[in-house]
Parts: structure tokens; sequence; C-alpha cells
């Protein structure tokens, strides 16, 4: 399929565009002014968002980041803790906001190869009230784990970890901008993974699809809060209603067709296999991600080779030194796939 | 016009939808990946910003409040200081922000009738960098000023203004939330009330129809700092193509016609005079904006006839005790305007 | 008196050394680690300041700046709102930081000419829980009132103060660095103005003498949390015994001399009142204060007077444009006033 | 030697208590007010300091924890990184307070064995001023490494981190709370080790016996900006020159004889090696610290070790499940280290 201009862009899933079912939607939603709750389409949407996780209240946010930033800061106050793993998107790509805005201090632990955080390693980067330190209060458990190869993390882990922390007296967020991609993997619902979680936040956009947003869910008492550090961050937009209708065929739409990209992943990372020179890591593609990584004395650079392939047409990230990333999406098609393959042969092995 | 739905919607210009024309443009807007400065149409949308500021560069943000939140987060440091005005939007309704989150000292002073921040004021509040007090760095001001009656500030002013803060080393940002409204007021272009100040953040949304987003102009360096506090607050937003496209139609066709709402409060306000008990206040209509006063000793309470004007279809909104602000925008016409004061009228006199 | 080099200072009564008894005291301490609370000349000293503002506990600090700073701090989360006048020490010479560390925005309200804030000027600032501002969580009051004129603050004002602080959900903190003086000079003991106030810090340096150090009092679970924000301040300090030996003293024997100050401030405004060129200002002496101003039209600047004055062996303040402030302390007797008084005649008139 | 209550504390060297010299010196230092500029002890201990560290400029703080706190805001500004050990005193007991306070990110590494952090390790953990991530600032080593068994570590070695820092457009702080320990370990002088690093913080108290204070050393510009900070944080002090004297003594006498505690410590450990079911472990002392082990299945626990030791008059600390540390300084002397393995040994064989 690829997009309208014929190039293949697996850089990420967040690239994206809302398909014409969405754009039609959009240009055809009821609005009101959100500020005021008043915003037909948004309210839709947030009910939406209640039924698939399980969670008491919604709120429309504009990006995961958004959303994680203020879980975290509804779940900490000024110079708390929140325990979270140095592959998590929250160390790696949020800007630091969570300190920098917030005065929150991280407790960053290794994310195990499975992606999950060890449940020991919790146990010890737990800090109590003593004078010394901050006080643990938060722990941020990202599923599926991106960095970690798109992993999806057990129900039964959300589990353990959340009873961990519980016990300990710390919240528990689940960045789960992917959890859709994790529910299908696992086959279970999204729901079933937020059950043990206080707060989960969840993208609209990436493999859903849709332009702009995610959601963040909690009890009513999290989200009233929530709504008011939107307001501060200057999140509060007024006739959301428009981006919000894309939100609601995301939802409803795109969720049961994920299980397409992850086949995608699977056959590309087949076909990569028998590149030489090329290795497949992080365990194979368990979602919609694939990661492969070039010798270290391969006589090329990863940056120059990531150069050739924009020249044929074929977009893909880098994530480490000599690390390739490349996500499958709705814009992505089998053909898609084959080309991709036949494209990385020809400009590694050539 | 007014809405569908037949409400007369006065409580502000934020209520506004897009138009028909909008919504299209929404539908088809090219769009791509904004975080990685890769969709057309924001990229558009920011250069046609740029040349009605005259600013160097200019950045797409979810809200105003969010752009005068990253405006003063530039042009401050933890722990400096910046001057402002006791009616201006910063202090009244945006959460405490600056200070919550980018440790910024307000030193506040008093807005004059006029709207204006007096010079003598201004040279007053200064800080310098002596040991005991935060440093002034940055100047605040609001042009139309919103709480003051929605008055335009002169484009002398304007100098004038910052003259005196540039002169003290403090840089001047402007929110010009309704700066079109202003210089359409003043008889002049946007970009010269906006030669003096060093940035600006204007709205799309408001009397110019945008669904959602604010631009936030200013030089190069300026904005690179700004992209990337965007991204902290989780403003960094994917396709925000498609609400582009209706900024950019905000831009093209909605300023032009901002004198019809001018218009319309002035003749709004010339028909609620004749209503007894009823005083027209902040000095009567300059730009989108009546505000009136009902007496102390009025039988009623102004909340109880802000409710019965409700259940008449006339939505208005209190700006203090006693105080109605009513807000016309272009889904108000001139047989709303009649039908406003009618209603008034029989609430207030009936 | 003066001090050992014939230097009359009267810039303020933070220059007072301590005394030959409290050099003893301090060279005799006993001592422990305070971190550990442990050292008992400490414990002592915070015994002490509980029996004198009648509080359930009590904190030693480095100075009255992080006193207030501390006690901010507990009050307000990230976010809230403190109330304080624009005369207030807080405002003025702590460096913003409630908004630099403590993401605490601050409602600044004029000080009336007798030093107190309106209690309807406090009833207009109070913000609520809305979402469009920070919501109002603390009032804080300055008694003596420094900047008005080293004015005390009556009893029944701080009840009334307190009062609606109170009835609107705020806390009251006390900036009493001079809390004694006010008592004295109102004929009451301190713990009479503190009974409506949640939190008090008072200074054991300024007029009672002592090298370093202040106290923060109020209820346990309140001086719990601010010996934990003290440390994250860096504020924990060792063997602290050696200073609060001086405290114990300060406390002990130099509140009940406090009239002397006051006494020679009023023969000091009594002797300038006959010199012409200059008039007493801010109500005249009512604790150890005395303000004086030049015409606009003075030939020299108050700058070169003080630099005259200077020369003479008399160190005064500026604490305006024209305007002196000369502060009675210990180190000054009678002797020092008539010196002071004829230098400053010889300089103004000469 | 021990305490006059003839407790022997080995709990931490921050328990000493001055020496009858300091308290004399403290009883007859000169003294002005410090906020001034004019306390003529603290101006000859920051020029003492200058001298010992070879930097431009010094200044009197309050605690370790403020002078790092302090170097870490004037090095990075809100949203700024800083790198730093999991076993380093920032991270383990100064309360969150650099991002709690300044908005700071701490990027963490582990510590290696030698208590050195290694060098690849910082060179991966920097980020540049990309968009998704805190650019790092700062580099923090601490000399001796407290949690690491009191190591020192290598001029090399500090050149060596610094080197990598510098190239990366980092700053370096040097947490020497014990810099004069690790002087003496590696028989060099603390300028040496200061070479290499922007800004050092040393204590007085601690092995130095002072009772109150560390000094911060680095630029004139640095320290300038330094004090401000100080002041923020409530740190500046009057009559700062009675805790400086003692200062001055802690600088000019106590360094030379630190051997002492060194030799002490090696005296302790090789007692304590004879004791069955005690391990030491960290290497053995380097300096002034001995940590030891108990096994994991020893019949009781630490703290009811620690206990009964208590019991019998010999105070330890415990730095982790199973294992204790005990430091030497001044009121420890042969006599005492004796009489703690005996002590020791009984409770532990016992």
């Amino acid at each position: 399929m690829a997009f309208k201009n014929g190039i293949i862009d697996l850089r990420s899933d967040t690239v994206t565009h809302p398909t014409d079912e969405m754009r039609a939607a959009m240009a055809a939603a009821p609005v009101g002014d959100d500020v005021y709750n008043e915003d037909p389409t948004v309210i839709q949407l947030e009910k939406l968002a209640v039924g698939k996780t399980g969670k008491e209240a919604a709120l429309f946010v504009a990006s995961g980041t958004m959303g994680n930033l203020i879980a975290a800061m509804v779940h900490c106050g000024r110079g708390d803790e929140a325990v979270m793993g140095t592959s998590g998107h929250t160390f790696l790509h949020e800007v630091g906001g969570i300190s920098a805005l917030g005065g929150i201090f991280p407790s960053l632990i290794p994310n195990q190869e499975d992606g999950t955080l060890a449940i020991e390693d919790i146990q010890k980067a737990y800090r109590d009230d003593d004078i010394h330190h901050p006080p643990s209060r938060l722990l941020i458990v990202e599923n599926t784990q991106n960095q970690c190869g798109g992993i999806p993390l057990s129900v039964d882990y959300m589990h353990s970890a959340a009873t961990i922390a519980h016990s300990l007296g710390m919240s528990v967020h689940l960045d789960g901008a992917r959890v859709f991609n994790a529910a299908k993997a696992l086959n279970c619902s999204a729901a079933d993974i937020c059950v043990p979680v206080d707060s989960v936040m969840f993208c609209l956009s990436k493999g859903l699809c849709a332009p702009i947003g995610s959601m963040l869910c909690g009890t009513q008492e999290f989200i009233g809060k929530a709504r008011k550090i939107r307001k501060q961050l200057g999140g509060g937009m007024r006739q959301a209603g428009i981006i919000a209708a894309a939100g609601l065929l995301a939802i409803e739409k795109m969720v049961d067709r994920l299980p397409e990209d992850h086949q995608n992943a699977k056959d590309l990372a087949a076909g990569l296999k028998g590149i030489r020179g090329l290795t497949i890591v992080k365990g194979g593609p368990q979602t919609n991600m694939v990661f492969f990584r070039i010798a270290r004395d391969f006589p090329r650079t990863a940056d120059a080779i990531k150069e050739q392939l924009k020249a044929r047409g074929v977009l893909v990230g880098l994530s480490g030194p000599g690390e390739f990333r490349l996500v499958t999406h709705y814009w992505i098609n089998a053909e898609d796939v084959a080309k991709t393959i036949r494209e990385i042969k020809t400009v590694i092995e050539g």
C-alpha cells in the first residue's frame, strides 16, 4: 500500500496517516468547547476509552508524552520518586519532563531482555520515607516495551509488578502507547492488561492511525486532577472533537487489524534472516517491530546504509549503534514487505 | 446564524466551531510526522504565521496557554522573573504554570483602565541582578487586553512598553491571542503590533474559528528552543497538518471579517444601553467584547440572570461579581444580536 | 557601645555580633549530630521555641529565608498559590525561592500603610480549585512588618487575618523574623501573636544577637515534613549545638531588653525631626526602625549622603529612592544615638 | 579517646565534635555580616579553600548537600541532565533535591567496584541536544567514594573522567566531601585531585571535625552564581565567622592527621578479620572506612547485632542488608579500636 508518494516508511508507526474514513469522520464531527467539557465527540471518545481499559474515567491528551507526564504529576508531588526502566520511553524520549517540570526524581532500573523490570529490582529500587532520599511513589511500566523489541508483557507479569509496587505503597502507571498491540499478541483484551494498574495511557496515533492524540485513564479522582494539569501544560484544546472523531475510529476499527501488522513484521523478519551480514535481534518480532544489527566490522556505517535505503524509497530507523528498527503499520502491506526485503538485501549484500 | 442547535453562545469566542470550508480542508490536508518536521501543512502554516507577524520563525502549539508558557520558559530560566498584569490571561487563566512548571516568579502590576501596564509601573517592577531578588527577564503584554474590555493597545504603546523593557534588559512577549482583532481595530497589520516585541503568540481558534491551535513566533533561535520545550510539555503532535489546515484558512479567510464581529459588538452594546438596571462598562466595545454590570442591589444574582438567559437560548459569561461578558464571533450575526438584546431586556427588566 | 572598631552600624539588626556570654556558651556547648536528632543543645533550643510560640514542635534552620521557604513548601504543593504582601520579605528579599524551587505561585497584594494586608484584599486574592488558576493554599503575614516601618500588627489583626484565611481553606504562616519586637511593642507575648497562625518563623539573629539561625514552629506533622525539606535544601547541619547555644541566650536574655532598642529608635527619630530637609516617614518608630526621607530636589543623592555618613563612622541603609532606614539594636546605645543625630545633621544641613 | 560519655561512635565521621582549640577559636572569632560579604573570618576561610583546591573562588555553605545542590544548579539549568553514580551521595542521600528543587534530570550509572564510573559508561550515558531527551551538562564524581568503601579515586582517573566529560561539553563537579582523605591516601594534594574538575565541594565537618560547614570552590563566575543560589536556598548566614573559625582549624590542623584515622581503620579491619562469621568487604579500608558483612544465614539480624553493640557502648552503621560500616575519625584512638574489635567478637561469635 505504502503512502501515496510510494515511500515505504518503516521508521515508526507514528508516521501513520489517518485513513479516508477518519478524514470523513473528522470533517463531519459534532464539536463543542472541550475546556468546558462540552465537546460531544470527545465525551464519546472518553467513554469508549473507559470501556476499553476498564477504568473509571478518561481524558483526551495531545500526545503519549503528555499523558505519561500528567500521570506522573498526579501520582507524585514535588520531590517524590518514580521508578522506571532505562529502556523506557519516559527515560529515553520524554525530554526529562517529569524532573524539569514536575520536580519528580527518576529511579532507573535496567529493563530485562524480555522487556520487564525484574520484581527484585523494583523491590530494591523502592525507597521509603527516610529523611535522606525521595520517597518512591510510582512505578512506570511500558507495554509493549518498545526499545526491548516491541515486546508484550504478560498479564501475569503486570499483576506481579503491580502487586509488589502496591505492597510498597507505590502507584502503578502503564505507558500503554501500544497496549492494543500487546493485547492482540497476548490474545487478551487491553482491559485485562490494565486491571492491575492505577492509570494507563494509550495512543490513538501510532498503529491505530489517528493523526493526533492519546487517552489517559484512571479513577474519577485521578482524571479530575489530570484535567487541571493538562490545562496547566497548555494541553486544553477547544473543538478537540475534530481529532477525537479519528480517535473513535482508531479504537473501533483499527485495533482488530493490528495482527496484520504483527504478521507483516514476522514476514519481514523471516525475509531478512537470509541476508548475509545482518542479524535479527531482540528476540524477533512479537508485535509490529523488527530489530536487526550489522556486524561491528561492517564496511559501511549504519547511517550510510540508512541513506542508501532512503534513496531506494525505504525509510528505516536507527535504534542504537549498528542497530536498525523497522516498524510495520496500516500503511505497510505484504508487497511493501517484499520490496523492503529485496532492497535491504541489495544494499547490505551489494 | 448561531450554531445549528439554535443556541446563541456569547460566553467566549473560544466556542467557535470550524467552518464548512475548514472541515473540508482538514479532510483533505496533506500530512506528515510533525515531530520530524515533515508535515507539509504545518510547515505551510508556520510560514504563513512568519509572514503575518514579521518574525523569523513560527511554531504550531496546542493552545494559547501552551504558547505563552513556552515563551516564558524560553525567555526565563529557573528563578527568573516575568513582569505581567493582574488582569492578564497569564496571571488569571494559565493555572500558574510559569511557576509550577517553569520555576519563574511572576511580578504583578495592575493593568490600567485602558488595558496597558503603566510604563512607570514596569520601571518600578523591574528588579536587577542583586542577590536578594529574582532578576526581571521578561515583560508580558496582552493585546487585545481581554479582561479590561477587549481593548486594543496602540502600536505606540507597544513601542513604549518594549523600549522601556529592552532598556532594562528584559525581553518582551506578546500574548496576542486576539492580535488580529487588535490590528483590525487599530487599522494596522498584526506585524505592525509585533515589530517591537521579541515573541508573540496568537490563536487560530477564538475569533478565527479554527478548532484547535495557536502560533508562537520569534527568532530562529527562540523557536528552536521552543520546539524542544513543546516536546517536553507533551505538545509535540504527529499528523498535526489536519488541524493546521484549518489554521491556514483561519489566517487567510477569517482575519478580514473580524470587523463584522466588532460591529456586532457595537450594535449589541448600543441595544443594551437602553435597558434599565444595566450599565455598559470597560469603555464600551472596542473589538468583539461587551461588558455590562447590574447594580449591587439588583434583586436577582448575576448567576440567576445567566441561568434565565440560558433557558432562553442565550449563553453569556460572568467576568466578576455582577459583571457579564458577551463576546461576538463568526457564529453570531445581526439577527442573533437583536435576539440577544430582546432576551436580556426581558430578563433584566422583567 | 558600638562595635569595637568604633563604627555605628545602623544598616540593619542583622549586623549584630554575638555577646561575650554567647561566645562563652558556644565554646562550652554540648553537641551531637543534629541530622540524627542527637544534638542536646539543639533539642533544648527547639523545646524553648515551642514554649515561646505555643506551637507543638520546632526546627532550627540556618536563616529566616530558609524558614519561610520550608514553611511555604510544607503548606503548598507544586502549583499551589501563596498570598503575600508586596512589601513582604518573601516577595522582596527571598530571591523568588518559593517559585524557583517550590513551584509555588505568589499572589501579591499591597500592604496597607499600617503594615497589614486588608482583609478584603485577602478575600479577593483567594482563588478556589477552578481549572483555570492555581488554588490559594497559604497566607503569609509578616510581623513586625519591616518595610512598612517595623510596624507591629496587633493580636486582633492576626486573628482577623487568620480567620478569613482559614475560612477559605488557607493555612497561615507568620514571618515573625522580629516577632519578639512586635510582642514587646504590643505588650503581649510572642505566643499571643502566634495563636491564630499555623506556623511561625522567628530569628535568633537580628535583634536577639545570635550569630546564625532561626526557628520554624508548627504542629508535629508540619515540623516532620519541614525537617525533610530542610535536608533537601542542604540545611541539615551536624553539630549545630554550637550555634544553638547562642540561640538559647538570644531567647532567654535578649528578648526582654528589646524595649531599649525601641526607646533608642524613638530618641533617634526625635533628634532627627529637628533637622532641616529630612522628614521622618512610615509613622515614626514603633519598634526598632527609623525611616526618613530627603526631598526629591535635595542637592545631593541619598547614595552620596550615605557615603558621607560612612566616612564619619555611621552606617545607614537605603530602603527606596531618597529613603533611609536606620535600625537600632544591642550594639547601639544612647551615646551612639546622640552621635548619629549629630552626624546626620552635619551631613544633611552642611 | 572516644567522646566524654565513653561512647565509641563509629557510625560516621559526621558525628565528630569540634576540638577544644576549635571551641576557643569560635569563641574569639572576629565576625561581620556575611550576606554583605563582611565577615573577616569567612573571607579568610574562603581564601584558604581557594589555596587548598587551586580554584579561583570559594563559598562557605551549610552542608555538603547544599554545596552539591548549588553546584548542580549553577552547572545545569531547568531540564538539563546530570550524570552520576548509583552509589553516589547525590543519588543516595540528598533527598532528590536536584530534581525536586532544580528541575535537573539525573542520569544514573553504576559505580564500579573501585568506586569509579567507567569511562565507557559516561560516554554512553551522555545525551546531546536532540529534541527527545534532556541534554547532559554535568558529570558528578565522588572522591573518596563513600559507599564503595571510602575509596580514593586516582588523579589519573580524575583526569580521564574530566577529559571525556569536557570533550562532550559537560562540566565536572567533584563531591569531595572527603577529598583530603583521598589526597592523603594517594599521597598527593587536594589541589592535584581538583585540577581537572570545574567545581569541588569539600566538608569541614566529618573527618576534619568542624561542627558545621562545607566549602564550594570554582571560578569567580561560578561562585558569583553560587552565592545567589545559596541565598535562594536560605543558606545565607549572618555572623558565619563563628563556625568558619572552626573551619580554618579544620583545614590547617586536621588534614595532616587524617593518616591516623586511616591507620586505625586498617588496624580495625585486621582485628575484625579473625572473627568467625564476618567478612571484610569492599576491598578493605583504603581511607577511614571499614565495611564488613555477616552471612545471609546468620542467626541474628544486622539490626539486632547493632543494638547489642550499642548496649556495649559501640555504635556502628548499617550500609545495606547484612552490611556494616565503621568510620574512624579524630575521636577514635587505638584503644577504642581494640575495644571495638573485642566487643564485635563477643557479640558476633557469642
